[in-house]
C-alpha cells in the first residue's frame, strides 16, 4: 500500500471567514473549491472522489453539494459529521483513501452557514437534547474546565487574557479572519460574562465560510509542485457521550487530545512535541480550551498553559507558533470547515506562504481539533514540508 | 496495499425492523453491533475504528455513540450522513481505511430511530427546503417516475404489484422484516393512494432499526472463520441537487445508479449482471424504484422491469433474486441502518444461513443504495463467498 505518510496535500482554498450574509453555502463551496483546484494546478476533472465536512445541514445534504460546487458528477462523494471534528475527519477519510490507491486525486473540504439560519444553525436551545435542555452550554461547561484548573493550578483570567490577545494579534495580520483587530488585557477582562467566568472575549465567535484542499500521492505531488507537503503523524479518537458525567473525570485534561496526540506523535515519531513541531492550529473554542490545549499536546508541562502563554512561549516565534492564524478565537469558526482551515493555514505555513504572520522555518506543523459535548472526539493532523 | 478485494466481511449483526418503541438509538445501536461483533468471533477490544451511517441525528451526534454502544474507547470513529446511501457510504469508508492497511479489524455499523421522534424524523414538512416545502416528497417525485414509464413502457399499476407481492412474500419469511405478512395484486391496488399513482402498499415504511458488520483483511479473516465473504466491486456516485430540473432528465433512467454500476462491474469484472449475479438487495423505496432498478442494474433490458417481475424472473429461484429479504418495502427503511443491514442480508445469503428465504448456492449477490432529493446518489458493493 502507499504509506499514509506518502499522502501529500498539493492545493488549498479558504474564503473569508465571518458574517458572510452575501453568501450561502453553494457559494462559499465553490470559491473554496476553485482556490484549492486553482492552487494545486489541475482540472476539476482530475478529481476522482469528495469528502466533505458540515455539521449542521439545511434538510437533508448529500455528496451532490459538493459536486455541484466543483461541477465534477458521477464521483463518489461522503459527508462526515463529527462535531467540531467534522472537517478533520473528513480530510482522514480523504487521506486513507488516497493511501488505499482507490483514487489518485481527491478533494477534502468543509462548510458551514450558521449566522442567519434563522435559529437552525447552532442548537443553543438544546433541541431536546436532556444535557443541553438542562442549560449546558458549550462556554458552561468550559467555563468548568477553568474553575478546576485554576483552583488546581493556579490559572487566572489574565491567563485566559493573554490567550485572545496572543490570537487577536495574529489574526488581525490575516485578511481572511473573522475578526481582524487586536484586543487588550483590559477588553478582554472587562469584556461582558456570557458564562460562569468566561466572558465574551474568551469565546470564539459563530461564523460562515468555507475551506479546501487537494490531496495525492506523494508520487504524483512531485509532477505538480516542489512545495507540496505530506502526512507525518494522524490520530483520532473518541470517547463516551458521558464524559462529564465520568466519576473520573477532572475537567484537567481532555482525554481525546491525549489519546489522539499519543497516535499522532508515535505515526510521526515525535518525542518532544514543544521543540519538534513549528506551529499547531489548535482548538481554542475558548481561551481556557486552549490552554488545556497545549497542556494535553505536550507543548507544556500540565498546569503551566497559562504562564507559558504569558511568557510568550506560543507567540509566532515562540516555541511553538500556537494559532499563528487566530485560530477559532479570531479567525472564525464555521463548524464544519475548520478542521480543513487548519489543514489550509498549516499548508500555507509550511510553504512559506501565510497570508497573516508566518512562523520563520517552519518545518512541521499540527491540527488539532476537540468536538462533541464537552470534547469527546479529537482530532489531530501533522504535516511537513520535509519530504 | 492491500488489494480492495481483499477486504472481507467476517461477522453481521441487525436487529428486528420495525416501530421499535421500546428501544432508543443506543439500545439497537448495542444489539446489532454485540451481534455483529459474536458472529465474528471476536472480542470488542479488537476494534481499531469505527464508521457509523444515521441520516437523522438528535441534537449533535457524533462517532461517541458508537463508542458507547460497543464499550470501546479512544479509537477513531467517523459519522456518515449521505441520505439514504449513508449506511452503505459507511461501509465504503471502512472498506477504504482497511484496504489503506491502517486498521486490522474495523465496525461498519448504521442506525436510525424515525418512528416516534415527534415530527423531528424525517423531514416531511420540508424543512425550510425550496423543494420540498413546495410539496414534492418522495413518494410525488417517484410516482411521476412511473407515469413517464408506463407512458413509455406500458408499464401498469399491476406490475408494480407484482414487487410489492413478491417482496412482502419473502419478507414474512423473515423474523426481522418490520411486516410479516404476505400482500395480494388486489390489495396492493386498492391501497389508499400516497401522491399521485402510487398507493400505500407502493411505499416503504418509515422504520426503527439497527445493522453492523465486522470488517477486516482476508489474510485475518481466515483465522476467523470459514465462510467469510469478500467485496468483488464497489461503485458510487454522486450526480446534481436539481437532477429533477435538468432538461435532459427523463424519468427514465437514475444516472447515479447508472454510473455506480459501471463502476462497480468493472472492478468485479461482470459482464452479464443477471448471469453472473445470484441475488440483489436493492432500493425499493416504493414499487416503481425497484422497476427502475432492476434495469439500472442492468438484469434486463430497459422498459422490461414489469413484465419480468410478473414473469418471476426477481423471485428467489429467478435469474436474480432481488430482495430476498423482503427489501425496504417489507423488511422496513430505516435510513442511516438500511445499506448495512443489506450487506447483513447478502453476507448471511452468500454464508447460506439466511435469515428468512434462502438463495440456493449463492455466489455473488450485490447491494445498492439510491438516496437524496429525487435519488441523486447511489452506492453499490458487490460481495463474493468465492475468495
Amino acid at each position: 500500500m502507499a504509506d499514509l505518510r506518502d499522502v501529500a496535500v498539493i492545493g488549498c482554498g479558504c474564503t473569508k471567514f465571518g458574517e458572510n450574509f452575501e453568501w450561502g453555502v453553494d457559494d462559499m463551496l465553490t470559491m473554496a473549491c476553485f482556490e484549492a483546484i486553482e492552487d494545486a494546478g489541475i482540472e476539476p476533472g482530475e478529481i476522482q472522489a469528495g469528502w466533505i465536512g458540515m455539521q449542521y445541514p439545511f434538510t437533508g445534504f448529500s455528496g451532490a453539494t459538493l459536486s455541484d460546487a466543483i461541477k465534477v458528477y458521477d464521483i463518489p462523494i461522503t459527508h462526515v459529521e463529527n462535531y467540531c471534528v467534522s472537517g478533520l475527519d473528513a480530510f482522514r477519510n480523504a487521506c486513507l483513501a488516497v493511501a488505499s490507491e482507490q483514487y489518485d486525486i481527491v478533494i477534502a473540504c468543509g462548510v458551514e452557514k450558521i449566522t442567519d439560519q434563522g435559529g437552525r444553525g447552532l442548537p443553543t436551545s438544546g433541541m431536546g437534547h436532556p444535557v443541553m435542555m438542562a442549560g449546558l452550554t458549550a462556554p458552561s461547561a468550559f467555563g468548568l474546565a477553568f474553575t478546576r484548573h485554576s483552583l488546581e493550578f493556579g490559572t487566572t483570567k489574565e491567563h485566559l487574557a493573554h490567550v485572545a490577545v496572543k490570537n487577536h494579534r495574529n489574526g488581525a495580520a490575516n485578511p481572511k479572519a473573522h475578526f481582524r483587530r487586536e484586543v487588550t488585557i483590559e477588553q478582554v477582562l472587562k469584556a461582558p460574562p456570557i458564562a460562569g467566568p468566561l466572558g465574551l472575549l474568551d469565546c470564539c465567535p459563530i461564523s460562515d465560510g468555507s475551506a479546501a484542499v487537494i490531496i495525492t500521492r506523494k508520487d504524483i505531488a512531485k509532477k505538480k509542485r516542489d512545495d507540496f507537503v505530506t502526512i507525518k503523524g494522524m490520530g483520532m479518537s473518541a470517547y463516551t457521550n458521558l464524559m462529564m458525567y465520568n466519576k473520573d473525570f477532572d475537567y484537567l485534561a481532555w482525554r481525546p487530545t491525549v489519546k489522539a496526540a499519543e497516535a499522532a506523535y508515535k505515526m510521526a515519531g515525535i518525542k518532544e512535541p514543544a521543540k519538534e513541531i513549528d506551529l499547531a492550529e489548535c482548538h481554542d473554542c475558548f481561551t481556557i480550551t486552549e490552554i488545556l490545549n497545549v497542556e494535553d499536546l505536550g507543548f507544556c508541562k500540565k498546569g503551566e498553559g497559562g504562564p507559558a502563554t504569558v511568557e510568550g512561549r506560543f507567540n509566532i516565534d515562540g516555541e511553538v507558533a500556537v494559532n499563528p492564524s487566530g485560530g477559532l478565537k479570531c479567525f472564525g469558526h464555521p463548524i464544519g470547515a475548520t478542521g480543513i482551515r487548519m489543514i489550509y493555514e498549516v499548508t500555507k505555513q509550511l510553504q512559506g506562504r501565510a497570508d497573516g504572520m508566518q512562523r520563520e522555518g517552519a518545518k512541521v506543523g499540527l491540527a488539532h481539533n476537540l468536538g462533541g459535548l464537552g470534547g469527546i472526539v479529537c482530532g489531530i493532523v501533522i504535516l511537513t514540508n520535509e519530504n
